[in-house]
């Protein structure tokens, strides 16, 4: 996912402006208002590698948290070249048009490990982009997957404090990434290509299973019966999963976002979904659940972060891993012996 | 995987006998002259959840370290009814008759969840568990499958130094334990039913890419032309995979462990496989890989266990947790206050 040119440069000279210096207490009256500049920078401040920065980050998303939760939070995933920025193009149009804000981000596990590149092989989502009611993100930065994740995670509450209220969240069905988008949506829509099996298109079981919606894509010129059997053919497979704890039964349709045909579905599926789960209690539930999960997940990673910052531990780490792999000392034993190191002050006390 | 009821007796009164007050110090001789009972209390005491067995475990596990290395650890996976210990009694018997002393364990990720019996519903392998030369060990125990997944490894030591030079770990293809099994042995054997596709089978793609050998089961009594059906069809899938970083090609056959059919083909394999492994030097190189990882993997448990034991971290966890839930708290910060607390004695040194 990317931006256009134009909007990259307004976003880049807002967070220069704004990274230096603003402190959370500054930039939450902006941000709440609805300011993209102030946006821009918040979220910069939050991926900063900078650990100073951390406290500054906090602070800010304990401001924005009581602003933060009304929103509809929909997960988008599918192989390369489904069509999932054509999708969002052609469905954000219709939900800007009904009067709603919407967030877009990414993550995108390949620039995780690469590095990635800010702006892609070509500009997408051109009209959306160019929508004041939209905001998008470039991929959220981050030294790995659960890194990411966090920054990712932490956006949506920014964004939801600024008054978004629709919040897409994109990700290439490729290894870990879409489980971790699920974990941090309320609704998980998966996009299909009719005429190719889900091995062919390296769809893993897991990820039919947790999808709330599959919508076949490219579902125009000549292509609707191919669609068609790819609907009933995936329809049989989502009778074979286990009903989902939110009582909600998964959809299937087939869509064409170039020719808008069919985004309807979609839009009712939203409707229903958040409605009833609304009503019933699960999305606040599945909410704190997943909050929970992202406490204890987030303090594993700074842990890592924290052990491989320490000299101390950190010289022990690299000294018991060649013993152990000069067979001098057992994997357990030294993991006891790592464990002794790490804890000892603790006995001190 | 279970033992028959007079093995079972047998273990159980040398375990009770062993179990208290015995030494590292004074188990290890008897276990490197392959007493069994001694093997027996040794395996009870490293499976022991007493924290004050640990030390005493660890000794014992370093003391057997110098004897150990010198066996074929085969994993062998397949689901329930597959054939998993009708093959192992077959194969066993022949291998037993060549003068090798085999161990058989189990990884059992429901018993890890349920509790699991210590005697299966059926009483397998029977003629085998009758053989001096065999050591057949009830599923491990711990309450996750990384402490289960532990115990094991550590068995795999405590066997060889005893005498073992075959190690059968045997795990139902199910959740991640093929994948523990996998990353603690040195070849890796899929069993396949015939006449049944890999999809219903349950067996993950990710599975048959791990393996090192396939074998159709139950070919015989006119099932022989089902049998070659699917191991041409298997065949054409294992061309897909790339290459192992062992450099040995996967291998696939049809056998009848009932008729003993074709037996000769898993020991063709074990031997080329041990063969040119060794003097290529990549079983040393995986096995230290896989030290390393046991280690990593090793630590990070005893640190959970550390955490659940600390009342201060426990309870500020516990409050931490609540405030989350509550939204009081957002999870990155609680992350941020927990680790806080877990650092701050480093802090004052």
């Amino acid at each position: 996912m990317s931006i256009n040119l134009e909007k990259y440069n307004e976003w880049a000279s807002n967070r220069k402006a704004y990274s230096e210096g603003l402190t959370a207490v500054q930039l939450f009256p902006k941000l709440k208002m609805g300011d993209r500049g102030a946006l821009a920078s918040a979220i910069t401040l939050i991926e900063s590698s900078n650990p100073s920065h951390r406290t500054e980050a906090n602070a800010l998303i304990n401001l924005c948290l009581p602003y933060s939760g009304n929103s509809w939070r929909i997960g988008i995933t599918g192989v390369p070249g489904v069509g999932k920025s054509t999708f969002i193009e052609a469905i954000g149009q219709v939900l800007v048009n009904q009067g709603n804000r919407i967030a877009v981000m990414a993550i995108d596990p390949s620039s995780s490990i690469s590095g990635g590149s800010i702006l892609g092989d070509k500009t997408r989502m051109e009209s959306l982009s160019m929508r004041e009611e939209v905001f998008i993100r470039p991929t959220a930065t981050g030294k790995t997957l659960g890194g990411v994740a966090q920054h990712t995670r932490e956006t949506i509450i920014l964004c939801e404090a600024a008054g978004y209220n629709i919040i897409f969240i994109e990700t290439v069905g490729v290894g870990q990434s879409e489980t971790v988008v699920h974990s941090m949506v309320d609704f998980f829509l998966l996009l299909m290509l009719s005429g190719a099996g889900d091995e062919l298109q390296g769809i893993k079981r897991g990820i039919m299973e947790m999808a709330d919606g599959i919508l076949i894509t490219k579902a125009d010129q000549g292509n609707e019966q191919a669609a068609i059997h790819a609907k009933r053919t995936y329809q049989n497979a989502l009778h074979l999963f286990t009903a989902k704890d939110s009582g909600w039964i998964p959809k299937i349709e087939c869509i064409s976002s170039i020719e808008k045909i069919a985004l309807n579905h979609p839009l009712n599926w939203w409707k229903s979904f958040f409605n009833e789960c609304t009503s019933s209690g699960y999305l606040n539930h599945k909410r704190k659940a997943q909050d929970i999960q992202f406490f204890e997940e987030s303090f594993q990673q700074q842990l890592s972060l924290f052990m491989a910052n320490n000299e101390q531990i950190n010289n022990g780490y690299k000294d018991l891993q060649s013993q152990v792999f000069n067979g001098n000392c057992s994997p357990y034993e030294a993991a006891d012996k790592l464990l002794k190191l790490f804890t000892s002050a603790h006995e001190n006390l």
